[in-house]
């Protein structure tokens, strides 16, 4: 089988065969192990979700209250890791901080295990890296603000216990809800570009921690995951700019400049609605007043989506609800990013373990465009 | 453009256009910015090649000495990283050690140079990482054996130095002229999977030290640059089995066993020479003598490469003569992989630069094989 067309960016090319999740756009439906995400993030946790992403089959309540008590055992990190986060430069981005920090992480793992791609190996550490990310990543904020480092909360349930570091007290219960279905949004997407980046990588049968290190690197791209944070300062601009009354215009001429309004559209649903933003969307309302400048943002936010519709016939994707749903939350924008990586690591763990089980070398081939038949200049005074 | 067809690996899928290098498999030749790899490697020195693939003209000899000197004024790494180092788990792969050191060092830029896609700014962020992933692999190796550190040398080359902060010692000229023709060799490579991970992160317009971190974790991985450890350990093993009389008997054991000989066939060479191997073989006789299980090391070499010829009719890829090169230049084996990857760091920084020249989001599709219509049970319940 030969493919002399090329593809710019590997458009509609059929790069893996899953039985994980399926965009299927016709029917706008996410299909994840079988279930549409949807009635996923309305009726099931987070934790039942990445289960069902890492074990094929949605738990029982006694198996998700194993999972539970697993992660919960595991989401304290190596001591020395605080310490070498302290060493950050303070600059540092966290997207920054949490790639050096997995990355690391790996040092601790057995070798054996390490180097160990089977499927049960593959959960054991992925487990782990699902249990240990949103410590490095609410840590690694606090060393770059020097803030006190949050160290899990033992009592604590994984969600609640996410907030709780990144905030140093404990989330209400309103809060806990809302970013638990935010999660499970965020936990699995078929094949975007980190999902797609940890597959090839973990194709040389690298260890899991480094097909990670891959995603991470890939999701801080403005393109991809970097989109939340950069929605939700756009809106942030517009209110400093005048609020609700100036988004038109502000839209309008960034258009009329091709500037890129980040959380709308989709290689995927093109121009169909993202179901995940319609979903999330609903949530907004009962949030806007926990900040005074809530409700002229969420203003902001529809306005925005308003003439986005009207002018380019494009829609929010998960990211533009998602940046004013963590900003109302009272979340730090730096940690926007690392929390959806923290999130898509159940469906990454997936990704890696079905890789390593029925794996092919990622290795395709270039057209070259570039010039032939040249001799170093050495060979023509000899 | 729809491409339904599913090629396992990307096979022969073309998935970039690019100026940068192509395997004219027919040809039976290397080309790399319109040069003969081979060529270049006889003639030219690494940083004459690795100028060559990052501003895409062959330098003159102002140009080079330029170039040389803004390595060497690069090549210490902030003293922070060797602490650092000192704190990792003293059996962490080198690898895992230079992944989370390049990681690290993105921390210490300019975040507004970090985030600058353009070409100007990743020549001057992929100049430092070449200049100091060297540092990095060799410190780090150090810092895991509990041995001191070696800083760079002022007064030595790219080369030199490398081997220098290797082994602590001034290598002799034989030493530095094979390991810069192996640097070379190992300098850039059309697509392979490390390559291939690094444009599509970069296509995210992530930065390019996340980009390379991302190739680094699929150079480790024993399908890909793990090989050259892989197959050097082959050949010690059949040393302490009774050497070159038993080379036979353990390769066709391992063949009736189905288990892989590293160090050979490639999936674009297929059952053609790799023509990097048939270069550096040549180098080895001048070599077997710096060690005395030198010549027979050989013997067992040349024995394996027989077998595999007759029995599957392929040859040897770079990985297995560099494995044998290196061993006789006393290198530590740890050493292997990341020294492949401080070569290849050249090759990856001209493709993240072309490919955010060009960019387009990889975000392929995948063919879903799983099941549909499921609903959680909390839905059933109420």
């Amino acid at each position: 089988m030969t493919h002399q067309e090329y593809s710019p960016g590997l458009q509609n090319v059929i790069a893996a065969v899953t039985r994980i999740s399926y965009l299927d756009v016709e029917q706008e439906e996410i299909v994840v192990r079988g279930y549409n995400l949807i009635e996923l993030a309305e009726h099931c946790t987070y934790l039942e979700v990445a289960y069902l992403l890492i074990y094929g089959t949605f738990p029982t309540r006694e198996q998700v209250q194993d999972f539970e008590s697993r992660l919960r055992s595991e989401a304290e990190i190596p001591e020395s890791l605080y310490h070498t986060f302290l060493g950050f430069p303070k600059q540092m981005h966290v997207m920054d901080g949490l790639r050096t920090g997995i990355s690391l992480l790996a040092g601790y793992e057995d070798p054996e295990l390490l180097a160990d791609p089977s499927r049960e190996a593959n959960i054991t550490k992925g487990l782990r890296i699902l249990a240990r990310a949103p410590a490095i990543a609410a840590n690694v904020y606090h060393a770059m603000n020097g803030e006190p480092f949050v160290h899990p909360h033992p009592d604590l349930n994984f969600t609640a216990n996410f907030l709780y570091m990144i905030q140093g007290r404990a989330p209400d219960d309103q809060a806990v809800t809302i970013f638990d279905r935010m999660l499970v949004c965020y936990s699995e997407h078929e094949l975007p570009n980190s999902t797609f980046a940890a597959r090839v990588i973990a194709s040389t049968l690298t260890d899991i921690y480094g097909a990670i290190v891959g995603a991470i690197a890939s999701l801080k791209g403005p393109l991809h995951g970097g989109a939340n944070e950069a929605s939700l300062r756009m809106l942030l601009d517009i209110l400093d700019r005048g609020g609700s009354e100036v988004a038109e215009t502000y839209v309008l001429e960034k258009l009329a400049r091709k500037e890129r309004i980040m959380g709308f559209g989709h290689r995927v649903y093109m121009r169909k609605h993202d179901p995940r933003a319609v979903l999330l969307e609903q949530y907004i309302p009962q949030l806007i007043h926990r900040k005074p400048e809530g409700p002229e943002l969420y203003a902001i936010y529809r306005k925005v989506a308003e003439v986005m519709a009207r002018e380019k016939g494009i829609y929010p994707n998960t990211d533009y609800p998602i940046g004013l749903i963590l900003y109302l939350l009272d979340v730090p924008i730096d940690l926007y990013t690392p929390i959806f990586l923290c999130a898509r690591t159940a469906g990454l763990v997936a990704h890696v373990i079905e890789q390593h089980a029925h794996n092919r070398l990622y290795r395709p081939r270039v057209r070259y465009e570039g010039p032939r038949g040249l001799h170093p200049p050495a060979m023509d005074t000899t």
